[in-house]
């Protein structure tokens, strides 16, 4: 459907036969009726009726066709797939190339294209495949809500032209297209896939999430787009070889999508020093940390010295973790300035973790919207925290990670805009701080295996 | 604090040599003033004046006093030590009990008493013991969102009269308490927490966190409440030995705490059914339950066939996992007892697992509050959705486990309601599958390793 207005190169002719006009646009009985040459069709009718259309498409000279249509060789009926097999091989033979059948299709935002009500018109950097319809709308969704942007989804079903290693090809050329994600359940040509997603990996942070690594899943997978199991081992040692990164599920892809598009990507080392509140979340967070392979240095005491200078004895901690109990009323910029400058200074630190509240506010943030305020006014305040604190990460010159402490009763809106703020200027949020951990530990994970591949996540000047 | 009426029995007097009156309160210059016998002191005045109170608290007779007060032994300064172990010395020869200093002390709903403001004054079933105050306020937070409610609660920080082992011992026979919780970071005495810890576990579900198992977390804990580190695999053989189960985190512990306090922890075996929709979310589900050590059995040919009878072919999956397409409003709840009662009784089904929107809404649940309603209305029908739901899961006679997918823009509020709605009633609810499944996994290797131990979790008659 096209969201945004029909001019005269997205025009869109709605076929029916049975009615004059759908949504004040008129409807033609047929394909063949359109005044104009069409480029696509998106095909929704019942599955009998798909044949004929493709017969008319040929006759037409349309270039694609994407089936929402279902009802051929996922059901496992011999005389379906018969049939899709004979209309693929028709409208190949004639130059037209098809996505799905039983798929959504396309997502474009650049030309207006959506399969699902509500996702974003603005165009992005981020490249989506996915073999489910729904997966697609959550992954969409999970990361729109974060503020990563697409350049084009194709949710591809059956893969009965159009299959993985195609779609793959394509992003990896495609110069919109800057992170490349995929949801797999099963590969039909395993070679092929192999050798386009190597040189898709070789380019491009390419992040894979395979459905059906189990016995449980696969039988799942093979009723729902009838592909067959692949191992957990067979997929890691894919992922190895290829210089792409395997996800275990939908928000551990988002967690690395926003690990790679942020100033996190160039990080250093695993150095953190932790800016929070509370001694015993500062103990089981250095827990966490230390668990997924990060480093919690102690801070020098030179640096010691200096935080003493400002931040009283009593109920502080200046060792790392680091609470300055400036607490959200700080109003003091350079009190707040001067305690990032110096911990991301420190010997052995590359990153700093911070908490933040849940309308986004974080120590040394501007002071937050009052009790009365609008939500418009709210959502401006979270705006201005991301905002401070992406200038805090370009003044410190080390990724700044901030860690959502509970959204508790923050409308979604407020929430979304500190966190779509924060990354439109390279700012990583993650709903907890296990989950950056895991996302920065994955990150290295990444960089190492891609030893002998070019260089994606050069590290900062 | 007293938050209910001021009687007798639950007097409170405030003492301040300054004033005269504290919110409406008679104030007196000394507890040696007071007109009538002390019971218990919450001692909040500056660490100098401690041993002073402490003579004074002989005196008059009182019976225990909480030290709020910190600046002693957690400094590790020798003077200050030598101080805190004088006046605990003096106190205890006296017979006064003592809890800290440097902590938060006593929840007893049942009494009025609470640390922070916002504590539910229901008294309920769980105990928690924590060496943190702001993680008990965590812990507390995060499972009264979810319904539980606490017998007491103790924050005792440097532990230096009334430690650990004191309060498990308390713990096992407070016949107010049936399950327990605790976050430890340090043991002073191991052989007398190891023994309060067996003889706990033995008779009640017991669930420990442990700050400070990594040298990270240890420097943290150390300069935090002065304890000493524990590595992973030690802390890890203590629950094995004691019949315990170790949390890793504060949101595994509340995964935990619901799934041995509903009617989850009686469940037979590992066969789940999972009623959800969309194909690629069943897969990756699949994936998860698989990966924890769960079963997801195809349904067995009779069941398919009856379902059949009422769910149509098309969009539909009736293997295992279930996706029968009944929608929010199926509003037809024979259809949906008939459903639920079918597969919860084909063979090797355990459990079901079901998703939840926002709001509380299941698949047959009765039908959603309108755009226009109001929050209360909204409440009212989350709460009804839950009640729906636990008298399902007596229809089945297997544990039902709630699934909450994204709660969006619900209010905290209502989404609340559901949750404490079904926990009062017996139905575990959980905020992602994989979540879930662990819970239920740990749930198995907790009963496994209690060989020889009283049974706690009987299966189902």
């Amino acid at each position: 459907m096209l969201e945004a207005g029909y001019d005269k190169e997205h025009a869109l002719y709605p076929v029916n036969p049975k009615v004059d006009e759908i949504r004040g646009l008129k409807c033609y009985p047929s394909i063949l009726d359109c005044p104009d040459p069409v480029d696509h069709i998106i095909c929704q009718i019942p599955a009998p009726g798909v044949p004929e259309l493709v017969d008319q498409a040929i006759e037409k000279g349309v270039k694609s066709i994407h089936f929402f249509t279902a009802g051929f060789s996922e059901t496992g009926d011999e005389d379906l797939t018969v049939i899709e097999n004979k209309f693929v091989a028709k409208g190949r033979a004639a130059g037209i190339r098809m996505i799905g059948p039983n798929c959504m299709g396309l997502y474009v935002p650049g030309v207006g294209l959506a399969f699902m009500g509500g996702f974003s018109t603005e165009p992005g950097n981020t490249f989506l495949l996915s073999q489910s319809g729904a997966n697609a709308g959550d992954i969409i969704g999970t990361l729109s809500g974060r503020g990563v942007r697409f350049s084009k989804a194709v949710s591809y079903g059956n893969g009965a032209d159009l299959r993985a290693h195609d779609f793959l090809d394509y992003a990896a050329s495609d110069p919109q297209t800057e992170v490349v994600t995929a949801y797999i359940e099963g590969v039909r040509d395993g070679r092929a896939f192999f050798d386009a997603l190597r040189r898709c990996a070789a380019v491009k942070p390419t992040i894979l999430l395979k459905g059906g690594v189990t016995d449980a899943g696969a039988r799942a997978a093979n009723s729902h787009t009838g592909s067959l199991a692949g191992s957990v081992d067979v997929f890691e040692a894919l992922a190895r070889q290829t210089g792409a990164i395997r996800a275990t599920k939908i928000s551990e892809l988002s967690d690395l999508v926003i690990a790679s598009t942020t100033e996190l990507r160039h990080v250093r080392g695993r150095g953190v020093v932790l800016i929070a509140g509370g001694g015993g979340f500062s103990v089981l967070s250095s827990d966490q940390l230390a668990l997924q392979g990060l480093e919690v240095p102690p801070m020098s005491d030179g640096v010691v010295d200096e935080l003493r200078e400002f931040i009283p004895v009593a109920g502080t901690s200046v060792r790392n973790p680091i609470d300055a109990n400036l607490g959200r009323h700080s109003g003091d910029g350079d009190t707040t300035k001067r305690l990032y400058r110096l911990v991301a200074g420190s010997p052995g630190i590359d990153m700093v973790f911070t908490t933040v509240g849940g309308w986004g506010g974080w120590a040394g943030a501007p002071d937050g919207p009052g009790r009365d305020s609008t939500l418009e006014e709210q959502i401006a305040h979270a705006e201005d925290s991301a905002r401070s604190l992406s200038e805090l990460q370009i003044e410190v010159g080390v990724p700044i990670v901030a860690i959502r402490r509970e959204r508790g009763d923050v409308p979604l809106k407020v929430a979304r805009a500190f966190d779509q703020a924060a990354y439109n200027h390279g700012v990583a949020v993650y709903s907890s701080l296990e989950k950056a951990a895991s996302a920065v530990s994955r990150l290295f994970e990444w960089r190492a295996q891609r030893d002998g591949l070019p260089e994606l996540f050069s590290p900062q000047a």
